[in-house]
């Protein structure tokens, strides 16, 4: 009888995600998970099943990405990221493998995730930022902006925030954090939350721009959320700007 | 008898060169020049010949680069500009068109230039970084190497830190700046001159980094000012680190 081990590893990306239509598989395009199980199978000689912590739009970039993949290879961890740098493009980096314990999962195990949205306020294009942030012309004040952000922190629905059609899965989520700061012509807005729905931070963005167009007022984000109503006026600002940022996990209880 | 009065104008631009072979015009090779008269082609109906600043190498950036062209066209100079910017690809920009006297010329008339090359020091590449900065493994110290980089400010025969062959043309210029500094892991080297030689600001860049590898010593750049020699064991920088960052001219005396 032969014992075969699996090991269970967690592995952290980061890529520009311009030229990928997105990180989930599909048919007849290029994703970030085609590319890199592509690359995991000539590293491996298999393809094993892997798991993203969250799929992401066409056009939209990640700081770190997690992905948990089961394995009977008995490659050191350190051998695989060099590999899998090896076989991936240059848009696409390893920047860890670890063993995690056999129940976590890349989704699952996941306790909330970071974004960033990036935005350029000025007339001028700048060359340097195109695909990765969001030209905006008008003059941001960001300290309105930052404040008006306030009102979507806590535990909300956040439905009519969300490109969710309604459904039965529950769309409550708690945001803990949302900052927005200026750097130069750079407008960061950052939010840190236990879970997203579909096109959330991009809605809230959106709305936040809305307001510093003044085509909404602060108190709109207040009258969403005791009325359940979508907003008119507001936008979904575009994938190009959007970061996923940080993804965390209670690696101590998971894995 | 018909008056055609011909206007002298001054186009500033920017450009992402990772998909160029630099901006002179080559042939089977896309080129800033060949994609920029193209566009002024379209704009213009007729083809100009235009004048740029300075020749770059492949994957060479440009925050600033100066163009001069004559025309006969009557066309406004902000509908220029945004005309171009519609013909253009979004990783080469038109910031500003301006007129200018008739002998203003976008090489000769140049006062002096700035480069900026960018290092990132870190072990872990970053995805967003690759193509616009020089990954450098080894820990800087930039504090050190600004001191260093203060022996080539000065008026030398920089001929030995040029990729030049000897030639008549006179090789002596003058350093007036040369900074090092570091903003978290990204080190930017900032050199400002009347001139520069073909390769220069790339060598001086990598005899600083033979020096922060420890294969060259800060004294060696005043051996090679005194000797007139070449070193051996500094290198040429890759190209996609530089970026033209500032074009001087005196435009109150020229145009």
């Amino acid at each position: 009888m032969e014992l075969i081990e699996i090991r269970n590893l967690l592995i952290t990306i980061a890529y520009v995600g311009t030229n990928y239509h997105g990180f989930q598989i599909q048919k007849n395009a290029v994703t970030v998970q085609a590319v890199f199980q592509e690359a995991l199978h000539k590293t491996l000689s298999v393809l094993p099943d892997i798991k993203g912590c969250s799929r992401t739009d066409t056009g939209v970039h990640a700081k770190q990405y997690c992905i948990s993949v089961q394995t009977d290879s008995e490659i050191a961890a350190e051998k695989l990221r060099d590999a899998l740098n090896f076989h991936l493009p240059l848009d696409i980096r390893v920047f860890s493998v670890q063993e995690v314990l056999g129940d976590f999962h890349a989704r699952y195990s996941c306790k909330g995730k970071q974004y960033q949205y990036l935005v350029y306020n000025s007339r001028e294009i700048a060359p340097f930022l195109v695909g990765r942030a969001l030209q905006f012309f008008k003059k941001i004040d960001e300290e309105k902006l930052n404040n008006a952000a306030q009102r979507f922190v806590g535990t909300h629905d956040f439905l009519p925030f969300s490109g969710n059609k309604r459904s039965v899965e529950d769309t409550v989520r708690t945001v803990s954090r949302f900052s927005v700061t200026r750097d130069g012509d750079l407008i960061s807005f950052e939010v840190k939350a236990d879970g997203f729905l579909y096109h959330m931070v991009r809605i809230m963005v959106g709305t936040l721009l809305s307001i510093a167009r003044g085509t909404l007022q602060p108190e709109d984000i207040d009258w969403v959320f005791e009325t359940g109503q979508r907003l008119n006026g507001c936008f979904t600002a575009p994938p190009e700007g959007l970061y996923l940022d940080r993804v965390f996990y209670d690696l101590e209880a998971d894995g």
